[in-house]
């Protein structure tokens, strides 16, 4: 599956990274220069967010999708981002390459039937209580419906444990990875809710066969509009990126080559 | 609360009974007619069923809202059933006097941000991983757009246990009346998944504090197109009635005063 | 099954009660004669704690054992306490009347094997990620040693749910009903660790089909050692009692006379 | 801390590989031998079993850890075997290195008690619903009794996904190193409970910072007497061994030199 540039789901491995929301013009492009020079494939960025509680900040909305697409061109990345809703359909179209179904609208069918007719590739993120075989199901509804350019991703599950957000569920990647032919992410961000434990959990990603990564930036993690404690600083990111080479050199995979254009590359040079 | 001649919420406990999935207009009819003489209040029935499969019956749609209606209509008991996306409101407002958003669209805030601006009763779901002040702040999705006609609903949540279909958390239903002002109801039916285990739950959950039950009833479980093992027959459905009152009394309640019409009320005489 | 003057799995329903730890005599004998008074059926107490610290307070041990084997004699009530090891046995054989097993040694082969050659009645509490299959399996390691008196204790699961210690699982209480012919008892106070649902989840496993409670009292919850914000006072305790009797009624069962001596009911006259 | 040749919790990672249980000397040996061939740093097996029905296969017992042991000696590789009650301490101290505590045992604080103060190293196993925080205080009491040679073992937790037998947990590994100084190793087996997703999930350990492992094979997987769904070949074992050095190495971690006698390695020379 190509998304521009990038190749998901073959044997170079990709790595989407970006602010959990964009939050205003100058956070998101300066994220997203910065993920860009260090490497990653896609920007990842939620305009408009689901939120627990509609008092929460609920994303910028449109605006927050220009402000993202923009980014990504301006660097040569593709974007990636969330859709809650079919009527947000059209501007998604316009301003994103990969449309993304959240968490909780895994099992929204009606979200699914209609993503299922555009021709736009769909990250389907598995639900927090969702079995594997329900995951693989819900991808049934974008396949059914004609869309083939389906990449899932793992982010946790809902277990007794407190100490982490989530608890990040690799067998089912592996489990996946045997039983279908549909690519894998993971996205240690949401899965562990812990910045600190987003390095090990990619690399243990990359060493159990997911075919790329979903990662939280921000500049100022502790000034986050939401999810602050899980973003990874820009100088945390680059020293992931620096480390997914050997590892996935160790299992027989390489880490995808770089799409950013040359204005990006320059911008992290002396 | 009130839903045409029902009062929820209030002092009288309220059930509302019927099929998991409108199948046909004789099923329907025969359950509804059936429910109603036993003193059910409201009659449920699923038309648009949300399915973990693409390839499942996917319910009758329109078709079934229409057979739905009908039957209540007929038998003289307002109709809840359930909501899955926002396209399907003109068709839900024309037939139906209760819209339920299920388990899964819990977290579908557009729906719920929909659903805040009409003014029928919103019947909502417990999603199976939500957290007690999850749901609650699903509910101020509905309240804080202009809906207060907000009922609850627990229907069990997902846990290691495989011996029951899910796990019914009643006392979230106490902590739920002692935390909030908004009526709830508990669906032993989704919550066991056992027929055997509808009647004590039910019992459990007039003592524990609930304000009514949904209940799955139809007239040949082992023939149902969905959700058979968790239905009630008629006859047990009746027993249930008869069983309720004592129970209720004795926590200082009573069952609502029945409401269907003559003509149900005739059909089980000799 | 006869405990003294106690009938556990009969017609009847019994209510053990007692503070979560013995702290000292003055506090269980207090304890043990508002409960006693207000028509407990057994005395509970814990000598020998097991605690998640190790640095945490771990029971007054063979003294705790004698504080309440007294205040149970004193008072005409049976005594129940947990066993850790096999090596407590002789001392609990001399002092208690009920071995109780905790959740943490559900499966704790050694003890259960070593209970299952004793004489005296066990009270098996539920593992909080045991499974209903698992539960009745281990109750097997008693009744294949010989040891017929099992009761069973339902006390909540672990779930992802944190408003609520645990979560009280009432449909167990019915299936295990249906399928062995053991009686089952519910412990509310730890199942959701909050003394305002233990009266609402006490009625409601009265309905669901239990064959009785175990209860936490305390004096001062405030000053408890151990869980004293699920511990009832002895005034709500008392209120309890007086409303468990119209709950049982209603679905054909009874509270237990009382067993108490005449020394404990004349404590709380005038 | 060392273990005879083997140093566990230093720069080298180690591995503990044998069957589930003893079944026979010839069955023992026959994986002893192909498991310190392939390199493996310490023999595990079950003597004493802690089996959820007591009309299960309960292992060999004393003749079964005899039987280890002198498979452990033949091939210079120390043994690790589950203690299951203290009374089983003097000889399993006779004939064992390593003393395991069982997910199960996680809170028998008793065993926890004794075994702190033994000068045996004790791998603590992670009951599967224990959080991280009750599974360190486990280690407290290890600790605290004066044994310091604890080395921690994630084996998969409960949860409601069904696909796998447990769920890895491998954030917390990360976690725990980060926040202890104990060595942490992890079962793949036992966590997924499937042969196929052993190789991967030990891969995706190794990156993400464990210090060993502990796995299961068997000769003949189809026929062990327990467990053998989720057991390697001898063949795949090997495989395992030899793709561990390259993702060590890219974590900057190396695989702990070989420890078995020449009499083993001779065995796989052609």
């Amino acid at each position: 599956m190509r998304v521009g540039p990038v190749e998901i789901g073959g044997p170079a491995f990709v790595v989407a990274a970006g602010p959990c929301a964009v939050e205003s013009a100058a956070q998101t492009e300066s994220v997203a220069e910065s993920v860009a020079a260090a490497g990653a494939h896609l920007l990842r960025g939620g305009a408009f967010k689901p939120r627990t509680s509609p008092y929460a900040f609920q994303g910028l909305g449109e605006a927050g999708l220009s402000i993202l697409g923009r980014s990504g061109r301006r660097h040569g990345v593709p974007v990636v981002a969330e859709i809650l809703e079919v009527s947000q359909l059209p501007s998604m179209l316009d301003q994103v390459d990969v449309l993304q179904v959240g968490a909780r609208n895994m099992q929204n069918f009606a979200l699914l039937r209609a993503l299922g007719k555009v021709r736009h590739p769909v990250l389907l993120k598995r639900g927090f209580a969702a079995t594997v075989e329900e995951w693989l199901l819900a991808a049934e509804y974008l396949l059914d419906g004609g869309n083939t350019e389906v990449v899932l991703c793992e982010r946790g599950i809902r277990t007794f444990e407190t100490a982490t957000r989530n608890t990040l569920d690799l067998a089912s990647v592996a489990l996946v990875k045997q039983r279908s032919h549909l690519p894998v992410l993971v996205d240690p961000s949401h899965a562990t809710g812990l910045s600190e434990l987003v390095i090990p959990m990619s690399l243990a990603a990359a060493a159990a066969g997911a075919d790329g990564l979903l990662v939280e930036v921000h500049g100022h993690p502790e000034e986050a509009l939401c999810d602050g404690r899980q973003a990874l600083t820009p100088r945390l990111f680059a020293e992931l990126m620096q480390r997914l080479p050997a590892v996935l050199q160790s299992v027989g995979r390489t880490l995808h080559p770089g799409v950013a254009s040359a204005r990006s590359v320059r911008a992290v040079s002396p």
